[in-house]
This record gives structure tokens, sequence and C-alpha cells, in this order.
């Protein structure tokens, strides 16, 4: 099997998706990112205090998913009917993210998804730094997938 | 210690950095992408042979940290004045990807290599998808960082 | 009534229109900026002499409409399929800019049409601050709407 | 006296500042939205409960600030060192906004201020238009400017 | 015959294209950029071995494609559906650039195909311009387009 | 001689200029758009008539110069002091474009010219399209350059 992002000149190329349906699709990818206990803890507070880091995180993943084709270079441009990112925090030091992206199209909207989770991690990352410099983003991840040719796709 | 990206009403901040030195910065980010033996095999074959994703790949991760101030939203504007990728393959399946970026300016650039890392693996994962829908991104991480008041960092 | 675009956790969200139907929709902004009869006049000769500070509003005007989903964080991205500014002089000081932005979308283009006027405010602002540094920008509302489930809204 | 953003055929230009001094720039803008009571209520409840309007509409401000020179078609691209964005309610409809930008450049900040003021009173605008879409922006105005031959200018 | 992008008043505008019906289109267009034999043998000796300047540049042309509207004040935002570029070199020292741009939209998409090949032009002259200052750039034209009203158009 | 662009693995990267000093700096770059004469006529009756097509090509050029970074992979990014473009109309049917830009800075700033005069030639295009679809972009070169270590370059 080889690539479809290639020509016959082994040239990349944006897939020619002029002929397929458009489809309802959503796609849900997740991440990760893992801090000192310390980090962590300061992120919970804001939550229920003053400096929420993840609202910031939250507006920053759901420009990025809008800018994706911008960012990917052979990415289509997609007009997303929906957005939303959440997350999930796990003692002692781990934000779990969750993106879902929505979109009417004629291709699917992984890349935004994992696009959203990437800079939400990002910006975690940036508003912490200062404080701590030991972060890992990890585990970005498709989760499921729906809608297209290919159908319903979810992790294992 | 607080997190200087809040100001005392607890609403985010670009922090105040006008008054900080300009000094000679560098700033090393790494991360992986995994995957099936087989998509790694097509892209290792891709280097020698046509179709190289990790062109494209680079490309994407250095057009990336130029943009960085404008995906991550508090992030200051920095005229980067080098930018960098490499790629290392590892049987069986991982693609290290590893960034280095230079500047003469008031504040650090991690955000720049951490980006770049991020977009270099999603642009990856955006032309192998329609062979591998279980690729992971990860193990992001500030590797090294020179200049700048805190000095020399190195991941440990 | 609660805000459409936050979630159950009160975060903010992409409001999700996945199942509205496209219908044709038109939105109308007004707004003006008032200044220096001095400003107004060097203004009003430009339009029949050299130097039209209104030329370059009105293009910088219908590039933000295009741009307004990269902007305004919660924004749908839309393909406007018509975008027209006009300008109107009221002695001793003040010029009117109404923005008339088309689409056939699944929601509605208000934010393409108050962007639309407030960028060629700021834009004039840009142009005339060399010689007027009092200006003040105001009474940006949208005029009309048409199209969408909520049907004709026309200002009072 | 005559707009110096034109040359001696009438044309745009972006004025040339090459030989001019970098110098240590502050700018401070201010505008306000206002609303229904009952729009005004639910955001203000959105500062101590769930679904933060003000939250989204600083980061927008702050991201805008930093697209300033892409927005306006004239303006000097200038490397921020600090934005900050600050909100105050006023009974019974009004949001009053205010954002401070530094720079250390050769020309002045103004309108990355002015631009930031814009955009987080279009965001608000556009969380709230499901239940008000009477809200009108104004009083947009330079506030104070300091640094810059110009020297310091302070509203009266 | 007048410009349909001015309105009654003599402004420019974005076209009104509501109206018109989605077809499928498609537009070739063409340019190429003049070199030093030197420089060309450069650029051949980097397909096949290290250093393909003509990658980069292919990727630098299908992102500009997708950022057309962004670029071209009076451009319709459009969603390409389908982007290629292939290179042509001519000995002694001439780079023929090809590109092919898809959509189904309102309006052609000429302008996206015309904007990859400069792009991609400018980006071969970025990289060989530290040993040769004196490219030309030129002969940028549409070659065909498909679709729309006004049917098949093919250069004589 | 090898490009500085591709390191040691034949990889592009963007050129490390952090030990460059910062001069002042000049590039002027010039092309042409060719048309029939009808087109042309339409263009100059535009110059004191209504409906200016140079007027939004210029706004269109000065725009671009300032995202050229944003445009061509590997330009570093720079902020331009001044940035003006003129025209000069050749009968019977051409339009010479000439950019003059200005920074100051530890890299020349070839591509914002040339870049500056690609894209206000885009913009005629687009404009006057409807009514020839024959234009032709051309000669499009850098004429001079001022100041960096390789010092006055001046096309012959």
């Amino acid at each position: 099997m080889d690539l479809t992002h290639f020509d016959e000149q082994g040239r990349a190329r944006m897939v020619d998706v002029s002929e397929k349906a458009e489809t309802s699709r959503v796609a849900v990818a997740r991440g990760k990112i893992s801090m000192k206990a310390e980090t962590f803890e300061r992120i919970r507070s804001g939550l229920i205090a003053k400096g929420d880091v993840l609202a910031v995180a939250q507006v920053a993943g759901i420009m990025a998913a809008k800018q994706t084709s911008q960012i990917i270079p052979m990415c289509h441009p997609l007009m997303i009917t929906g957005a939303k990112l959440s997350f999930n925090l796990v003692e002692p030091g781990e934000v779990y993210i969750e993106a879902t992206i929505k979109v009417n199209g004629k291709t699917g909207i992984e890349m935004e998804a994992l696009t959203a989770v990437s800079v939400a991690a990002l910006t975690i990352y940036d508003m912490c730094k200062a404080m701590d410099k030991t972060m890992v983003i990890g585990d970005i991840c498709l989760v499921e997938k729906l809608g297209g040719k290919s159908g319903h796709y979810r992790k294992s």
C-alpha cells in the first residue's frame, strides 16, 4: 500500500477529494501532559480560585482546530461545525485533554482534533513553564472517528 | 510560587518582559511518534526513494516555529534567528524528532521548539493516517535551554 | 436562558451547528468614528484628490471579514459569498461605516459584519493618528440580519 | 498638515521609521460594550460560577494585539513585550474594557491597544448574541501613550 | 464592460456570488524561474542527492493555495479539494512550475493556482539567493480553467 | 558552493543568523503584468475616475510584505520599518510594479520586496480577470539591495 499524499513522481500533494461525498463526521482525540505535583496543584486550584490555566488552554485548542489546514501542509480546509475540549485531572500530576470536533465534509477531521489537543497541551506548558520545565506531553492519539467511507474507528 | 501569567485579578496576561535584557538564546525540544512497523518502513523507504514524509514534516515544523506566538495565546512574538529539525528512525516503529531554535531576545524560545516538534509529528501523522490510525505522539519535552536569567537547563 | 457557548462544565466551546440547515444569510452592521473637523476635512479631500484613507479602510474591512473566525475564538469558519463596505461622511466630524456580508451557511454572519466595521474604523484611526489622537470609535451594532432559524431582525 | 501614510503620488505606504530610535513605549486604550441588564447579569454570574465570557474575551484581545500588523494594513510589525486586559462591570448593563500594551520599538503601539479592546468587545458580543442582539460597542479611544518623540499623551 | 469588483461608488467589494451554483472546478496555472546554469545544476542535483529545493517549494505552493483568500483582498474563501504542483527542468537554466487546483464551489480558483505558482517560484528564489541574485520569475499565467458559467478556457 | 539552506543531512533549515550584526537594509524589487489594451485602459481610467484597481493592489502588496516569513518557508521573520509600492503604466498594456522595503535586521529583505511585487500583480490579475484571462505576470526580479555583509547589489 502506498501513501496517497504523494503523486507518481514522489512529490507531496493535497489528496484530491473532489469526488467524495459530504458526510457528517466526528473525530475524538486525546492526550496528556505530565508534571510535578506542585504544578498540578496550581492548575487544580486555578479551577476554583483565580488564574485558570485550563480556560486559556481551551480557547487555544479551539482556535488551533480552526487553523489546522494552515499549520499542517497537506490538510484540506474544512468548515468545522462544532468543537469542544474537556480536561480530566488525575493525581498526582497528569492533565488529560480530550477534543471532539465535528464537520460535514468530504474528508475527515482527525487532524483538527489532534491539533486541538496538542495546542491545548502546549498552552498548559507555556503557562506553567516558569515553575516547571520538566513537563512532558504525550499519548496523543485518535480515540474515535465517525463518518466517511472508512466508517467507524475506535481505538482498541 | 505563583504563575506569572496571571494578574492580581487572576486574569491571564502576557508577562511584561520590557525590562529584561536581550540575550542570545537556544532551546532544544524533542518528541516522537510511534507507529506500526509497516508505516515505519514506508517512511524509511521514502528517504531514499520517492515520497519523503519527513521533508514535508520538516518544512511544517519550521513554519510552525515562526507561528508560535499566534498559536499559543500568552507567548511573546520573537524573531527567530535560526531553526533546525532533525529526525532519527528507531526500529521497529519510532520516529524521533528534535528541534533547535535560536533567537536574540528578551524571553525564551522553548515554546517555539516544542511547537516545531509537535507540528512535525502531527504532519507525519497526517501523511500516514491513510495506512495507520494507531500512531501515537509522545514524549514531547524540553531537552536543553541556553541564555536568559535562568541560565542553562538540561533535562536530566 | 443560558449561553450556548458554554458546556455543562462551564467551559467555552464552539456551538455545534452540525444539524442546522444551510440557508442564505445576510448581516448588516454599522459603526462610526468621530474626529476633529480638521481630520474630517483631510479624509474628505482624499476622496477627490490624492490619498484616500477610506480606500485602505475598505480593503482592511473586507479582509478582516474573511479572518473573523481566526480572530473571534468561538466563531465558526464560514465561506463568505459577498462583502461590501460603504462610508457616509457627516459634518463636522463623523465617518459612518456600514458593512453588508452574505453567506450560505449553517450559522449567522453578524460577527463578520461587526468585525469588518471595527477593522475599517481602526484603519481610519491608524492612518489619521499622526494628526489626531482624540478620535473615538463607537455605535458599532447589528442593523439587520436575514436568514437562519431566528428569521429577520432589524434594529429598532 | 498632511498624512504621513501617503506618498507624493497619494498612494498609501507604511511610513518609514528606519531612522527613529527604539524607545520604551506604553499605550492604554479603552472601550465598552452596552447590553441588556439580563445579559449583563449573565456575564457577571459567570465570573463566580461557570461560563466566564470575559476569560475568553481576554485571551482574544491579547491574541489580537499580536496580530495587529496583519489586520491593519499600514501598521508596522512590533514585538510586544507585555499585554494586559482588564474589565470593569458597571450596572445596569455596561462592560468597560481596558488594554495596556508595551513594547520597545521605533513606533507606537496605540493600534495594538485599540485592536485588543475592539476584539475583546467583539468576543463578548459573539458569546452573548444568542440572548441579546441589541448590544452596542462604543467609546473606543486612546487613554494614554508613553514613549516616542511625541512624548506623553493623556486623554483629557 | 466594467469591473465587477467595484460598486456603484467605485469602491472595491468582494463580488456577490450568493446566487451562483456550486460546480466542480479546476484551474491550471504555470510560470517559470530563470537562473544561472550553476544554480540550475544545484537544484537538479538536489533531486537525486541531498537538499531538494523543489520539495520545499512544493510544500510552500500548496500551503499558499490554501491562504489565497487571505493574501488577495477581494478573493472569496474556498475549500480546496485537491492541490498538486509539478516541476519541469529545462536546460540550461529554467524551472517551470505548474499548479493544478480543484474545488467544488461558487466561484473559480484561478487565483489559488496562480498564487501557488508564484509562491513556489519565490521559495526557489529564497533558497538559491545566496548563490544567485539574478534569478527572474516570469510567464505566470492561467493555462486552463474548467467549470463555472464561463465554461472551458484554454490558453491559446 | 553549496546552499546554506540545507544542513549536513540535506534537510532544509532556516539559516542561523544569530551571530550576524543588525544593519540598515533596503531592497527594491520589480515586476510587471501584461494585459489587453482594453484592460489597461480600464485600470488607467480608474486612477482618475471611480474604481482604482491599483489602490487595492498596493494595500495587498504592503500587507503581503509583512506576511512574507509566513508564506516563504525558510524566510526569517523581520520587523519591516518601511514599505512602499509604486506603479508605472506603459502603453499599450503593461503595468510595472516596484516595491521598496526597509528594515534594520540581521538578514536581507529581498524576499519581502519580491513578495510584495508578486502579490500586487496577483491582485491586479484578480480584479481584472472577469474581463481578461490572458494576463501574464513576469520579469519579477531584484533591482537593488543595500546593507548587510554582501554590500550593495544593483541589477546590471
